[in-house]
């Protein structure tokens, strides 16, 4: 079990969008859930993390879609680490559904830094890692770095209290649920969404005002979220259709 | 059993806010599911109504709050229905922790209605509620009516794709997110929220422009959510501190 854990969770209404299917973000949250639950039971969870004044923090994610599971379903989440570097780990998902067919399948990577510094720390010397790796690779193709955009802006928004974390800092996936609320409903529910790529660049905190930015009839779907101050870029994802 | 259902749920990190607590959102979010999963067991939940043309409509609310569970904890919620009047029938919700303690206390009332015509359908003529009555009382007072209010707009939103439930309405839960979003942080954390009383007028509808309107100053901390084309109120809600 150590290192490849599988969690179990059931698609209940809340996950659910209009066509009764779970929607992207919560698929994602299940995920990311079944990520924290594999560190709490390998010993360098959040929690363990904390007592050495230490975090994790994620860096980029993309996660690739099949079928959408339906309310009322349960998925199984696998999860397991396949490298660990000095500054960055990569964590993987599979997601399969009751049938055993696989339906999303997630590669995310992965900083530990310093809660007071904000620096990234030496993974491997700080946290006993031997146990959880596996020699599993990928199930697919690492989270690609996108580039700054030279885009316009096209909504704004303050970081609300329902938006934030345990850290006061706004959640990962609810910049992503930002930006799936400016997509067009017909194409994110008509089954054809594959893939969405995601590079975490800052937090963002509760109260602070922010843009989001795209390019027009850009065929590559990218997105980046700004400072509204400063311009400074917090994220940026794309997402890819079928 | 039947019409005194228990429900078990784990408050995991995505119910939590920064105090480590579970958000009065995600508390209440729990108390539906509840509500649903006994309607659900008893023979009567939405998918049972569907099949004759009718659903269920939540109409007013009110909790009472004493301590919020921390994550990792698990919660039990006890339902139960205490009346069935024509048009509207009363559940109420008991919350209690892993030691026994009450920590929450909800009433609900519902009608059900016909999905084409909008209507309120007799329920004691429409569903087979006799064994899923009990003889005990809601737990607080029911959920007070608000009368319309000559207030303020104080903020602005358009029903987005992750606001809506399987109907394509704004879920109610999220009209009392955004107002709570509205409140100070210090005072929603500060463990003094002791009620919310809310209305629930008309369902919001994806693409809906609304409105948010308060009294400035107000002791009772009334909110009422406006369609902002129309001015039509759609909810209203207060929120009652120690």
């Amino acid at each position: 079990m150590a290192g490849k854990g599988v969690y179990r969770y059931d698609i209940i209404q809340r996950d659910a969008d209009f066509t009764n299917a779970c929607t992207h973000i919560s698929l994602m949250n299940h995920i990311l859930q079944a990520a924290g639950d594999d560190a709490d039971l390998n010993g360098f969870g959040i929690g363990d993390l904390n007592v050495g004044n230490c975090s994790w923090v994620i860096s980029r994610m993309c996660t690739e879609f099949g079928r959408r599971p339906s309310q009322g379903e349960s998925i199984a989440v696998r999860t397991w680490v396949s490298e660990v570097g000095r500054f960055m780990t990569t964590r993987n998902m599979e997601v399969t559904d009751g049938a055993g067919e696989v339906i999303a399948r997630t590669v995310t990577q992965w900083a530990v830094i310093d809660i007071d510094t904000r620096r990234a720390v030496d993974i491997r010397a700080n946290i006993d890692y031997k146990g959880a790796v596996s020699d599993e690779p990928s199930p697919v193709d690492t989270p690609q770095r996108i580039p700054r955009l030279d885009c316009v802006p096209v909504a704004e928004k303050t970081v609300a209290y329902s938006d934030t974390d345990f850290n006061r800092h706004m959640n990962a996936m609810k910049y992503i649920e930002w930006v799936i609320d400016h997509l067009p409903v017909e194409e994110l529910t008509s089954g054809r969404l594959r893939r969405i790529d995601i590079n975490f660049l800052k937090e963002a905190v509760l109260g602070q005002r922010l843009t989001l930015h795209t390019l027009p009839d850009d065929p590559g779907r990218r997105y980046e979220i700004r400072e509204a101050a400063s311009g400074e870029p917090l994220c940026r994802c794309s997402f890819t259709f079928e």
